[in-house]
């Protein structure tokens, strides 16, 4: 059927949409999600159809990515017909009835995931089917395979290529920062590439930034290897693997988060790492509760680095609390520059030391744990870091108090004596990111006191900062009403945890980092 | 912050989404599928993000039903800022991970599907989880109830209303166009709403269509059954239960049909019925494939019924095979018509008779089959038919053969001598859907033969006719492929049901008709 084109002149986000109004589709014999192959001239596009009320007749609206390889202008004819629902969307109704994939299979449904063949609609049933079923190793492999087939890859030509990557949940946690200075002053190469946050208060690339570009592209994150023997990139712009971007907009508003194995392990096989520790933080307020689900998933991320030829071991590390005592982007860099230097929380250092020396006995090299805080004690790790935020177009001589942080401050005080019990994770969070975190650089949370800390009455037991008078005040309001350190005497004072139905039902707090 | 209002110029389907640029976006702190409100003098708006790749930088895309509510120019300033998820959302959630849902929460969920507040990324995943996990009858019953509580209700002043449904599953099944004027023709008020075809051939709604307009609003329904006792409407316009257009548009890519009860239920509490009869054909090829598997069913309808207030019997009638001999809008429109007159394939008089005793025995008569066959016989439910098709606005004196069909033919006939053991109704659609159904009116299949019969080598076994002769050759070629009547002269020969794996996998027919 010939209908008019009528151009959109905007984008679609990357998706293939033709639009119709519903008379000219039912005459078509087209229902919303059906495919039409649109043709014009020699060029041929496969588009999803979304209905439109009051459409004109007769006419087939096109974004600018479907009117751009098409080559078609507004108001000319081009022909349309019905073409058959693609191949892999009867994969994923076999995976919503919970048959099992076959690798081929999967390859088919990631490759018309990157070419946008797939709507949301279906990834999104494809996704909650993976959540609610659950993956099958094979499935798991068969994902992270895909997933590094289409999309970019470094190849630096160097071996051994070792990398560090944290599963997030708890806030706080800089060790990144030390640990790539630590593996790249012992000789190692690690091209390390971090998320921005999602639904945390800071990501690693948000953290580094405050020192220096994280928006490398892939020649570039070459260059600075090649000099420094590491980087601190962000991971987004580089198509390593693009199949998760657009899964992560999807899993964002369902809080689920089906494809954390191979989005990692995707990832790190794109930029050719040959061993990686995966730190689990593990404790009641973090992503992963127990020490036996810590020791499940390390399981998998093993069996799964077999599969992909990569040597994989994991950190079940403690996850009780924050990590050292700033949260938000400014504070933590200001926090992991002080550690550096020798100064700082000293569970910071210790978890950059121990995993460190884990990647470094991976690697060869014996007592791995004392060998990096050497590293760290001689200044050499400092030493490294200032190179590589040079090398990255930084201020290699920058100072912790040159990193601009908020100026609206508060402090919030203990109202009576006691140790500290609990410092939770997800309230920390929520409070940092209502003081402005991730997107003001400088909001976050100081944490002037830490799990088993003895506690005066009118003692500080955190500083709130925000860039905006109006964020502290909301942010300071939160922390009262969720009081995220909780002081007791001797904890049997203090035997009930927490109160059933709480007045907010239903809200999980929910982590999508990986 | 103020954002420049960027004027889109069509509609997004009902939608309440905004277009921002991912810089803008991250400014504002927002992923996609966050909401946002915008403001404009006094009106306020919440809408969903999506991303665009190269929209302008400060500004906000609005589609028609945005701008229209905030009564917004292009190029004017509006102010944006975030809003938190509807609590809907969380929810929506809760099912993901297989929590029970409350009336409330069901209820604030339909809400927000009918005033658009869930995406289709959400819808999605919603109707996938309950797919997977299934819905207790609390569920069921809160979900009928609310989309009954969110569209229109039908309000005849009239006591008792009866109603018949079929949840489809087998073409050819024009049984409602014989029992709504037999019903009407016994005194009874029978206001019945069909659907038109999603996956089928042809839906009732289609077939009637070829003999009177069905596109009736709510005054029109009440006018044409004061006169006559019934009609024979399309429900689509008539937002009964807007939440169910808005569903069956996200299942139909899915294949999934998780809402079959509350949507067909909520739809007859709409209209008032009473007494309603559920006709549930079983057999292999049918949606429903067992008699234990239409029993529970119908236990779930019976139930479902006193929940709503409605009196249910239901009906498990024999499946195996298409109903009558016609199959396509109007081949089937032509059958329904010869067999009110006393001819036609008895199985669809005999099935008739058999749905409208039942209606009539509901309704407190006796010897309710015997009754409706008189009124067959008598030519009474003829007559009735006729007032009904003139209160419609159709031809009374219409004939069989006045109703046109297509000219291009092609007979397929026996190749060798045997008795009848199948008639594939999945087989049998899928041809008279090649051949145009039901889009092309006068497209679909005539059988030649049925179940049992005893048929000679040459002799024909069925017709295909369509409009167009590039589509009965292709849908020659399908029935060539796809044998849709089995022969054998006894099953003992022909042991070998199907070969697995078939060239096609994961293919399962699926029927969204309810």
């Amino acid at each position: 059927m010939k209908l008019k084109a009528k151009l959109l002149k905007i984008q679609a986000g990357g998706k293939n949409i033709a639009i119709l109004d519903e008379n000219t589709a039912s005459s078509l014999g087209i229902h919303s999600s059906d495919r039409v192959k649109i043709s014009y001239k020699n060029n041929h596009v496969v588009a999803i159809v979304n209905m439109a009320t009051s459409f004109p007749r007769g006419s087939i609206g096109l974004y600018e990515e479907t009117s751009g390889k098409l080559g078609t202008e507004n108001g000319e004819d081009v022909e349309v017909e019905f073409a058959a629902l693609p191949e892999s969307l009867h994969f994923v109704q076999a995976k919503i009835r919970n048959e099992r994939l076959r690798e081929n299979e999967i390859e088919s449904i990631i490759k018309d995931v990157v070419e946008r063949h797939l709507s949301d609609i279906e990834l999104s049933a494809f996704l909650t089917a993976l959540y609610i079923h659950g993956l099958s190793m094979d499935e798991i492999e068969a994902l992270s395979k895909s997933m590094v087939k289409t999309g970019a890859t470094l190849e630096l030509g160097r071996k051994p290529i070792l990398d560090k990557h944290g599963i997030g949940g708890i806030p706080g946690d800089k060790t990144s920062i030390l640990v790539v200075p630590i593996i790249a002053a012992a000789g190692f190469t690690i091209p390390k590439t971090s998320s921005r946050a999602v639904t945390s208060p800071a990501g690693t690339a948000d953290r580094v930034e405050t020192l220096c570009p994280v928006d490398l592209s892939v020649a570039e994150i070459r260059e600075v290897v090649e000099e420094t023997n590491g980087c601190m990139a962000w991971g987004g712009a580089l198509e390593l693997a693009p199949a998760d971007d657009i899964f992560i907009n999807i899993e964002y508003p369902l809080a689920i988060d089906p494809m954390l194995l191979p989005s990692i392990m995707s990832k790190k096989k794109a930029i050719g790492a040959t061993h990686i520790v995966i730190d689990i933080p593990t404790g009641r307020g973090a992503k992963i509760k127990t020490i036996g689900e810590g020791q499940a998933l390390a399981a998998d991320f093993i069996d799964l680095g077999k599969r992909l030829e990569m040597n994989i071991q994991c950190a079940i590390t403690f996850g009780e609390q924050p990590l050292g005592n700033a949260v938000g982007p400014a504070l933590e860099a200001r926090e992991a520059l002080s550690a550096i230097q020798g100064n700082g929380p000293s569970d910071l250092r210790e978890k950059a030391a121990a995993l460190a020396g884990i990647l470094l006995e991976m690697a060869g090299k014996e007592n791995g744990k004392q060998m990096a805080q050497e590293l760290l004690k001689s200044g050499r790790a400092e030493k490294k870091l200032r190179e590589i935020i040079q090398a990255q177009g930084g201020d290699p001589d920058v100072k912790p108090e040159d990193i601009g942080v908020g100026n609206e401050r508060s402090e919030i005080f203990a109202d009576k004596d006691g140790e500290v019990l609990w410092v939770s994770n997800e309230n920390v969070a929520k409070i940092a990111k209502e003081a402005g975190a991730p997107k003001d650089k400088g909001a976050g949370m100081l944490l002037k006191v830490k799990l088993g800390d003895h506690v005066k009455q009118g003692q500080a037991l955190f500083e709130i900062l925000a860039e905006r008078n109006a964020k502290l005040e909301s942010a300071a309001r939160l922390a009262d009403k969720l009081q995220p350190v909780g002081l007791s005497k001797r904890p049997e004072d203090r035997m009930l945890i927490e109160r059933i139905p709480t007045p907010v039902i239903h809200r999980k707090t929910f982590v999508l980092e990986r």
